[in-house]
């Protein structure tokens, strides 16, 4: 049955301003790779992540036992971190009971942005059914919020918000183009062989590649592998 | 066989920044209605479209003989203005050796935005075929620039910007996600009987229906009917 909760999609975090989120559940989505590492950190035990914007801010955590530190800025690794952003850095013998401070060019920023909704929770493949399973039981508006690439809009984020879209859309009320944009991509990368080989279009996919991590890209194509619900208690992103 | 010449999307007036146009050709989509009110417009006959971003000085031109004025703010009929912003009130009588002074609420200041590049074209259903053979002839960059709606994302633009890169982005270089996702979504409306039953999904059809102008929406999902180019000479739109 229909209700009438709406659900939007905001495809890049430059049309933010456009979206009414104040009261709105927000799913932040950055698959190439943020939130895909954030659920595999959690996953594997970590107590909580830090999101934090700013590099040297998150280095200085690293002072700190109970603190492992990681990120990137362009997709590359940042000296003075001690991992990248890729999932495969944060094996359980890695975060298990640390807190891992975590700063990225696009998802830990975009995760800021919204700061004044009502709640925030971390979207990838890597957490799809579960995140659809958390959003149907909750009462509020959802926007699902693409990290997009500087700006740009991502075949990847909004490929996941299609998917999102085809499992519980018709349990939600949906008057907004890009969500429709997204889930036709989501039944067009239906054609595909897999979710992997659909996302060999997108140019980030491209970039990483060529940045030499394209296990990773592997790795954040992969459906429910960490079916857990990051969701941000100020500071951090734990498991609820 | 694939040129170096690039072709980008720009889904949203808002993202126009982050593109670098200024040797590019843009492609100015705004499908319903304005683009396709302009190609109606001239093919029935009409000298020049006057695009005018302010609603007051557009109606001025109504003191001019060889002028007509038309528009819409908000997808309303604008008090003062001789005609609104449907395709079907061009016709050969109405605009036959007259120039049309046209201000709307997105496609004509979207056109004012992209003014600082090598050159301007309008794009619609209705004259996909001319605008793919225009830009296969010439030797730059392409950009296909959506108006949207109050700069969200539509269905109809993006759609129009699959349509050309179905047609002829194998002979172009395409690094630029925005484009896959409008190839995606034109291969999508293929599953649909016409883009007409495509476009019954859009948010816009639903609000243009609502204000009475239905047929319009039949007449904007129409292919080639109007078989031309129009070209921006400043201050003019005129058929090359």
């Amino acid at each position: 049955m229909t209700s009438s909760r709406k659900l939007f999609t905001c495809p890049s975090p430059a049309l933010l301003p456009l979206y009414d989120f104040q009261d709105s559940i927000v799913v932040v989505v950055d698959i190439f790779r943020a939130t895909s590492t954030i659920c595999a950190a959690l996953d594997h035990g970590a107590l909580a992540v830090h999101p934090v914007d700013d590099v040297e801010i998150c280095k200085s955590f690293g002072q700190d036992e109970s603190y492992i530190t990681g990120g990137e800025r362009r997709g590359h690794i940042v000296p003075g971190l001690q991992y990248g952003n890729s999932p495969l850095d944060y094996t359980a013998d890695v975060v298990q009971d640390k807190i891992l401070a975590l700063t990225t060019t696009n998802g830990v920023r975009l995760l800021h942005k919204v700061k004044e909704s009502a709640s925030i929770i971390i979207g990838s493949f890597l957490n799809l059914d579960a995140v659809c399973d958390y959003l149907l039981q909750q009462d509020k508006n959802i926007l699902l919020a693409c990290a997009g690439w500087l700006d740009k809009i991502n075949v990847e984020d909004l490929l996941f918000c299609g998917a999102v879209i085809d499992q519980i859309g018709n349990q939600l009320q949906i008057e907004c183009d890009s969500s429709q944009i997204a889930h036709s991509l989501w039944l067009q990368a239906q054609q595909e062989e897999s979710i992997y080989e659909f996302l060999k279009k997108a140019t980030h996919f491209h970039r990483l590649e060529s940045y030499g991590v394209g296990r990773d890209l592997v790795y954040c194509s992969q459906l429910n592998t960490h079916p857990i619900v990051p969701v941000y208690k100020e500071p951090w992103l734990v498991v609820e």
